[in-house]
């Protein structure tokens, strides 16, 4: 039976399947004991479209447009105003600090089961433009044929993100077949305080935790788990310590990065191709060559791929 | 058959079996679907002993005489000189500020692989100055045959500690049949850096990311699981909010509290009791009040318990 009917063979489909050989002989000098086996996917165009706009910024976008009538200010305040103006090539060059400035404004001051009600209205009724359906459709299938392969192997799946975890834990359950529990992500302060008859409650506040990016992966990973995975697939150089992190642990390891180089069927960005964008954490030639150095198998969209989306014939 | 063998019949073991009973019923109105049913545990007083000093203190003062040769300057330098004297008064009277200094000071600067390394040495070899064992046999065990029975019923049990996370990681599996990352405790920063070979490591750094305390257990429990408990179990103001947290759920609920009455097999403080001591976060007559107002049942270590440690007859 093929676990992974979606991957064209090749060097990426063996390299998952030596790896789960390896992990699983209880014989072999690899094999993870089934408790140790932990596997963590970045999410952001590791698991799900995230060009030329990631689906939170989308989200937090359409929030500035419901929150203006309550905001007059915004109308003169960057980074608000230009969002509200529609100015493409503004919001392309939003910085860190302009992303971080919206998702305070427009993520915190309710309480954590009144946003997640509102992001779960949206992530239902919000399409993304190019191929007009929820953003939730545009999940990598054979992504999602991997998670379920390294599961049917005894390994625990986590989300390890630069995204909300707040965000993705909403979806995460239908999506990916994850609980709330197994999602890692960037993640806001909340303060616990009382609703009515004495209820408590917790309340998101216009603070961060932690940004869970580059060497904060590895840290929270820690934090959350406190053991190293022994597979980890990301797609830019906000995972390569999560990837390092995992190639140092003792017995087999797999680690991966998505290459996005099928302009047709998806998008082409990355080493070696120019596309301009949002990205804010690129795959730069230091990542792709680190991972030749280590050994690390890069997936490539154009050729490992035999479908990318579950709706393709 | 008798799950609950060390608890005697009373209003604590019918607690335990009507909750159970609720929300395990389908047809109900309590039911809790599976992936819900979530259980979380305070460690010190409510599974271990932790009068007259807590067990990660009994650690670090361990640590304050094993690396003095190295810091010289703590000979006359507060609070490591009280240790050094072995001034048990002053011990007693330390601050949490001083206990956050004692612990940065002996749990930082090494990487999290060597600090496991310490605290599994240590805590197989220490021992415990009144019953003369090592301190992971001071476990409850009717607390543990709670645990075993809630698991046995499809809940997933969680320790939420205001001890160091880190520290409790490196016996909970054995002890309380507990992985690592259902461990969540208070937490020291780290920082990822290179050790030999290019490895990636995390070093604990002199810094806390939150003390694991008060409002802080529904705050980090939100953080950690994305979801609110339906049982929790404490013995202390620190613990108020965990349980407010756990009554608030909907679907069958319990909260309940280990009262420390039983001065001849164990101690007797909290509400009631005047035994003095390094307790930071006393049970006070306030928790007390909000317990009989909210129908939280208190649990008599002295009426309750048929035997307290595994180790009696």
């Amino acid at each position: 039976m093929d676990h992974l009917p979606s991957w064209n063979d090749g060097p990426a489909k063996s390299a998952i399947e030596k790896f789960v050989r390896a992990a699983t002989d209880a014989a072999g000098p690899g094999f993870v004991p089934e408790d140790e086996r932990i596997a963590t996917f970045d999410q952001d165009g590791t698991m799900w479209v995230e060009h030329p706009t990631l689906t939170q910024l989308a989200f937090a976008l359409a929030r500035v447009f419901a929150l203006a009538p309550e905001n007059p200010k915004w109308q003169n305040e960057e980074p608000f105003k230009s969002i509200l103006a529609r100015d493409k090539a503004a919001i392309a060059k939003f910085t860190m600090q302009d992303l971080e400035a919206i998702v305070m404004a427009t993520h915190a001051g309710m309480a954590t089961g009144d946003f997640h009600a509102v992001v779960s209205d949206w992530i239902t009724n919000a399409r993304d433009p190019r191929w007009n359906r929820p953003y939730t459709e545009l999940v990598y299938q054979p992504m999602l044929e991997l998670m379920q392969y390294l599961r049917s192997n005894g390994f625990k799946v986590y989300i390890v993100t630069g995204g909300g975890q707040a965000f993705v834990r909403t979806f995460a359950q239908r999506v990916y077949d994850i609980p709330p529990q197994r999602i890692i992500g960037s993640a806001a302060k909340t303060s616990y305080s009382y609703a009515e008859e004495g209820r408590g409650v917790l309340v998101k506040q216009p603070a961060m935790l932690f940004f869970d990016d580059t060497a904060a992966k590895a840290e929270d990973i820690y934090l959350f788990l406190g053991r190293r995975p022994h597979a980890a697939f990301g797609n830019s150089d906000g995972d390569r310590q999560m990837l390092e992190y995992t190639h140092g642990n003792s017995g087999a390891t797999l680690a991966m990065l998505v290459l996005h180089d099928d302009a047709e069927r998806e998008y082409a960005y990355g080493p070696a191709n120019g596309l301009p964008g949002v990205k804010l954490s690129p795959f730069s030639q230091t990542t792709f060559d680190e991972a030749t150095a280590k050994g690390w198998p890069v997936i490539s969209m154009k050729n490992d791929w035999k479908r990318i989306f579950a709706f393709e014939p």
